[in-house]
Parts: structure tokens; sequence; C-alpha cells
């Protein structure tokens, strides 16, 4: 499907706008494109003038009083030419507005345009709400499991970048994303026993597995079986020029296909242990209303139980979310205080390359007994 | 200044777009709002749909026949309660049209807003022109020098951010970018003869002081005066809670307020030579007419005067462009083949985190003589 291309261009000057000059002054730059005018006024929020083209491309013209004019310019599945005529015309207006408010400097902006429809979508905002484009060039995978989308994009840069129901999950560049959930190369995996709670994508097990670690088990919800189908193709393919990773040696590890609650219950039953559990299973919550929130209390479970199957000295890892998003993270760090056994934490911020945001993982430990 | 708040809502049908038929049903969505209505019609090209409000607010409803709708709505200046009222038509909208398109499943899309003519701009597209939002919540500096716009942002995440001229040039999250252009962390720089060629914002040499090398001298534009006094203090305070830096020694290094070719000419014909060349002038020009463009004439006078004062084992660093930049980087590995002696070079991929982008760093050396 073509895309429509939305380009921007916005004035703040540095005086009130003189809506009836600015509207006169740039006139003509729409009419010799033949867009045709259609101008509303308001008594006291000025102007919004619309131009129309006969080839479906179309431009707002808003001025506001105070000194904003914005102008928006959409059309539809332009090529290089149409796009030279775009920019053309912003060009055109940008030099005619500065003719105008020659008396009051203000600040120009432009925006790269905003691919808008098209059938590969770039616009992946990141936990903390910002709008952010990616470079992705290639859909690589896209269905809807009965629990969410999924969708396997390439980026230019990152990888192939996993993404499930809107949120970027995981890229082929973001082995710092894994190394930090498993402790950031600060701890010794060798005859470890070590459980992991999700990792569907099956980095860290990939990971894990080169470091004779006595016995890896990993337990993912059903639900992540075609993530763990999709991403084992991927992982394959992602480390074919880097590392070897003998997949029939990691498939010896114990890999439950359960959700993980009833097995984390039924070794706490039988009071086994880990050295290390790693939680990959869902980030921090954003919502911050942790006493009605299904997921907090699913959150919290999962502490608790974790506890119980850790060793007296043994270590949690998981991820927290955005550094920006203290409330949340606050709120997780209560939770902590209200386990069934008194335990401490740290935490680390960290640089995972396709989020474009700081991630916050935290390392949870029961407090020594007295 | 109040800034406009720009929301969208795309959707992408999965069948022809009944133009007629969408108009209609959103129509008393409008209407409610007590916005007035005026419609465009292409014979060809689908419906322009304009909504007006009293408080100086409008959408725009583009359908284009092919099945794709797009929703814009812009107001200006919106408290909590003005942004409820967005949400709340853009979610009945939303509503809306899955009822209108039940047989047709496709896909819809909401950006976070664009905000517009703020006081506090949010918006610097990365190098390779993508549109990225930044956690800006501090306007900390903002002047125009004679040869450039200068800006010290505060992100929430990277702290404060150097823009020049509207490129993100380094934040305090940045360690990893002065780590990269000395070499990763790989150098003995001990008792060592360095060279820094520009490094206006301190970082480097505040780095390389506490390698205890033998000299530093750094040759940096007058132009740059402006952003070291600027990022002098920005540098102290950003170190303050974790390295402390002893400015008295390390302005005992040799701080040339000078533009650098003059510098690495006197140097050349003196015969002076140097263990490590840094240069952190400029990234790798985007425009790629290497014969045409003075910064790429300026970038080969660089590199064939750096190689002059460079050890026959001497190493030469510098930053290149970012990674996507593949044609930029290409022509100025090219550049590379055409100096006075030959060179051979090695480059890196590094994430430096406020880039929101992977870049590449260079490392130069002379061939070895047969």
């Amino acid at each position: 499907m073509a895309a429509a291309r939305h380009s921007t261009l916005d004035f703040m000057l540095g005086a009130k706008a003189d809506g009836e000059a600015i509207l006169k002054g740039l006139q003509s730059i729409f009419q010799e494109q033949g867009m045709a005018e259609s101008v509303h006024t308001w008594q006291d929020h000025g102007y919004l003038a619309t131009y129309t083209n006969k080839n479906g491309s179309f431009a707002n013209l808003r001025i506001y009083p105070h000194g904003l004019v914005l102008l928006d310019l959409q059309s539809y599945d332009s090529d290089a030419q149409g796009q030279q005529e775009t920019d053309s015309l912003l060009n055109k207006v940008e030099e005619k507005m500065k003719e105008l408010s020659q008396d009051s400097t203000g600040r120009v902006k432009r925006l790269p345009p905003i691919v808008r429809g098209g059938a590969i979508d770039r616009y992946w905002p990141t936990a903390d709400g910002r709008l952010v484009e990616y470079d992705i060039d290639e859909v690589v995978y896209d269905e809807d499991s009965p629990y969410q989308n999924i969708k396997i994009l390439h980026s230019k840069q990152f990888g192939n970048i996993l993404i499930l129901s809107g949120d970027v999950n995981l890229a082929e560049s973001d082995l710092a994303y894994t190394r930090a959930i498993m402790g950031s190369g600060k701890e010794d995996y060798t005859g470890k026993d070590v459980l992991i709670l999700g990792g569907g994508d099956g980095g860290i097990l990939c990971e894990i597995v080169k470091l004779k670690p006595k016995m890896v088990t990993m337990a993912r919800r059903a639900r992540a079986r075609r993530i763990f189908t999709t991403c084992h193709e991927w992982h394959k393919q992602c480390r074919q020029n880097t590392v070897k990773v003998d997949w029939t040696r990691a498939m010896k590890t114990k890999v439950l296909i359960e959700d993980c609650i009833p097995v984390l219950k039924r070794y706490a039953k039988e009071g086994r242990e880990f050295d290390y559990v790693i939680n990959d299973l869902t980030a921090v919550p954003i919502s911050t209303s942790p006493e009605e929130d299904s997921t907090w209390e699913f959150l919290r479970l999962i502490l608790d139980l974790s506890m119980k199957v850790l060793k007296q000295d043994g270590k949690y890892f998981t991820q927290g979310n955005c550094v920006n998003l203290t409330e949340a993270l606050s709120l997780y760090e209560e939770q902590l205080g209200r386990l069934y056994c008194p335990v401490e934490f740290s935490k680390e911020i960290v640089c995972v390359p396709s989020y474009l945001e700081l991630w916050v993982f935290y390392t949870v430990w029961k407090k020594a007994k007295p």
C-alpha cells in the first residue's frame, strides 16, 4: 500500500502574527501550485487556510495570533519528483516568511516528514511515550497469536527487532540487554543451577549455556511458543556470523513450555533451590495502581515464589523499565519491601541500543540472616 | 510561549474506503464537539473534511479512496482538560471506525502527539534523518555565536546535551563517545605525547589527563571558545558526582586557542611527532561530492597534516558518522587511500546513548615500511 507523506514547517515569530499580511504574502506560492484556497477566520484565534491541489495533496496554514504559524502539507504516494515539489514549496514558504517577519527574529523548525499508512511502519514510541522513528526497511514477520501481535522488523542499524503488541522487545544489536539481565558479566555461572522465567526469544539461554552452568531450566508460558519458534530462527541467523551456538546442546537444558507460576509453585513445594533466577517475563508495569492492577499482582506473586526457590546466597535478576518512569520504578521497589522474606536490591542503568532510551535492571537478593 | 499539540490517528483499512459512509459515520462525533464541518471532494482522490472548533482547535479528516484514512487534530495551549478532550475525541473516532470497517480488518496507528512551537524543542533528528523526540525538560543555554547556534538542553535521562546548529553533539551520558575516540580502552597513554584536534567540549582532555600522558596538546579553533567556556562549566558539573577532576592540572596541558591547520603546519615543519592524534573536529560530511565540497577538502588536509605529525607507530583516532550513512563513510575511506603516505584503518561501531543511532569510529595508522 502506498503511503502519505506529511510534512510540517513551523514558525515561532518573535512578535504577534499579522495574519492578514502572512496569508496575503504566502497566497501566491500556493496559487502557483494550482492550489485552491479556503480560509476560516476566528474572532480571537487567528486563521486556518486550507489549500487543495487537483492531484489530491493539500496544505493547512494555521496562524495563531500570538505569533505561531504552522504549515502542514500532505501528499499521497509521492515519487521523487513529488517530494522535490513538496520541498520546493516548503523552501518558498520559509523564504517568504523570513521576508515577512524581518523585524521579529524567531525560530523555524522543519521536521523530517512523517510517512503515514505505509506497508512498513517505522514509528515505535518508547516506553516513556516519546515519538521515535526507526530505520525499518523490511517486515520479516507479522502475525497475531491468540495473545498478542508478534512482529519482527528489520532495522538497518539494529538488525531484526522483535516487537510484541507494539512494544520494542529486543533487537540483534542488544547483547547489552542480555548481559545486564545476567548480572553484567560479574557473575560466575560455572556449575550453577539457573532458572529462567520467560526469555522466550532464547537470547539468555543462548548466552548462559556458553558459561558452563550445571543446569539451566527455562519456564516460558505456552503463549510464547510462537515467539520462541520465530526467534529461534532469528537468533540462529543473528549468531551465525559471531558465535557458533550448539543449539542441540542448548536444547538439552530443560525448557518447560508451561506457565511459570505452576512451575515455581511446584519447585517451591519440592524445596528445589536455584543459584540464579532470571526473570525475563515483562517490564515493570507502567500503570501506577498496584492495588488494582492484575499485572502488579502477578509481579508480586512471581517475586515471592522466586524468592522461595532462590538459595539464601542466590541472586535474582530482572529488568525494570525506562529510567524516566520513576513512579513505576518506585512502586516496584516498594513491592520489594513487601515480600515474604526481607530482600535487598541494587539497580543499574544500561543503554540497550534499539530501545532509544536508558533501561533499568535490578538485582535482588535475600537479606543475610542475623 | 504556549504550544500547539498536533495529534494523529491513522487507519489502514483492509479494503477500499467508502468515503461517504465514513464521513457520515464520523460526523456526529465532531458535531458533538460543536465543530463546524467543511468538505472538499476530489473526483479521483477522495475527501478532505475540515472541522473547526470555536476554541481555535481544528481537525482534518483525509480519506484516500484505496483505504487510507488519516485524522489530524490540532489544538493550542491545551491544558490537562483539553488533552483529555482530544484523547476522548480520538477514542470515539477509533471506536466508530472499527464499527464502520468491520468487514475489513486493517491497522490503526496513533502516534504520540507532536508539540509544535513550544519554548522547549524536543525534536532533534538523527544524522540519518529520522524523526526522534528527546525528553528535554529545560533549556540550559541557547545563544548564537558568530559561527553557529549553541544550545545546552537538559534531557531527563541523558543529562545536559550539547547541540550545535541543530546537531546533537554530546551529552553527559556519552562517556561511550569519549572512550571510543580514545581507542576504546585498549591504548596505554602513560608517558605518551597526545594531540587533540577540536574537542571543544573538554571531555577527551578531561579523560586523558587521568591516564598520565607525558603531554596533551589541544588545538581548538577560536570559534569554539564559547563552547569551551560553556562546556567547561557543564563538564565540571557533570563530573562532580563521579570523578573529581583537577581542572587546574588539566589546564596545565597545552591548550592552543588556534585554528588547528596552522598548528599542524607548524608542527609538521618543526618535525614534531605525536604518539596519538585524536581528531574530534567534526563528523564525516554527509554531502557526497568530495571533489566540490570544501568540508571534504578540509578533512583531507587535516588527515594529511595529521599523518605528518604522527609517529610511524602512532595512532590516529576519529569519529565517522552514523552507521547508516554508508555512502559518506565509503567516501571517507576512499580519502584514506589518497593521503601522502599509505595508511591502514579499522572501524568500530559504538552505541552513544544520546545519539539514538549507532556511530562509527575510525583508527588510522601508517602502513609498516617494507
